[in-house]
């Protein structure tokens, strides 16, 4: 007797998580102006990153750029790699490093430049440059505010400086985006 | 006799202006990372605004996004506005009101709707619709920075919410674009 009512639960469960699943990332009924701390932040198993998508290409709805603030706990940062897109980069809080070598005709990134970032400054990365922002301040969050154009982004990560660009790992959708570029079209025959 | 020297001097003084005019326009030696308190900050004859291009495509030759820092007095805001790019807010400080009139195909904007803006709040444009952010708090600034697509903008303004779009008054180049868009190239036949 329980067969029927379990199957009608299972299949309220999964038209419920579908729901969600949906409005988590679609752009239907968003508030026009959203309170930043409420937006959902994650470290995507990244340790020392808080991410949190200000404006977005998924979730938002953008087309030609889109907004991050990302917090960086001391030691942590982003993995050495390049994109083919512009990066703007407004530091809010805290100091660090960025790391940054300008040589995409040459067979691998090499080592790179150096330059101090801090509070109130502003840099931007040229397309496919190798790059890697890092809080190298022991003692405070790095905050950055960035841009970036042509979302959603895709990457290419070196193991180091010195792997070829042609063996970076490219990923796609990067950590912010696979939630909601998983969602896979619903198949054909379906009613 | 003082003919030329008088003519020798103002020839320098011309020399010395046009390399001072390439300079400030010119995106070569420019620092990696750069102060944004000590880059030029200006109201470009509009009162209670004070604009800072933080990353521009005149100034320091980004091709897809700009990002601006703009301080709007109690009392003052941009004017009525559309431009065939996306838009994103950040509130830095303080409070006002986004006026958006998603329109674009009716005659003319039309009564907008009203959105309160606060600090740590975020808000975009979807491309040419027409919409104004005034700074309705009387008791302080209201600072934003802005990112937008496709620079350098390219503005169409309107006297009211009632001109028809087809009235509206293209400003390009845009006020912080002026000088730089204005520097002619050499005539052809200068040695």
């Amino acid at each position: 007797m329980a067969g029927p009512s379990l199957t009608i639960f299972f299949l309220g469960l999964l038209f419920f998580c579908a729901i969600s699943e949906a409005s988590k990332c679609s752009v239907k009924g968003l508030p026009e102006v959203r309170n930043i701390s409420a937006l959902p932040q994650n470290n995507y198993g990244r340790g020392g990153l808080a991410h949190t998508t200000v404006a977005g290409s998924l979730l938002h709805g953008l087309n030609e750029v889109e907004v991050w603030l990302q917090t960086f706990s001391p030691g942590s940062g982003t993995p050495i790699h390049r994109h083919s897109c512009e990066e703007v980069f407004v530091v809010l809080k805290g100091s660090g490093t960025l790391y940054l070598a300008p040589n995409s005709h040459e067979k691998s990134p090499g080592k790179p430049q150096e330059f101090s970032v801090f509070a109130n400054s502003t840099f931007h990365i040229p397309v496919n440059d190798a790059h890697q922002v890092r809080n190298t301040n022991e003692h405070e969050d790095l905050q950055v505010l960035v841009v970036i154009s042509r979302p959603p982004v895709k990457v290419f990560i070196y193991e180091d400086w010195f792997v070829p660009h042609t063996a970076a790992k490219l990923k796609f959708p990067y950590y912010w985006d696979e939630e909601c570029l998983e969602v896979e079209p619903p198949p054909k025959d379906e009613l």
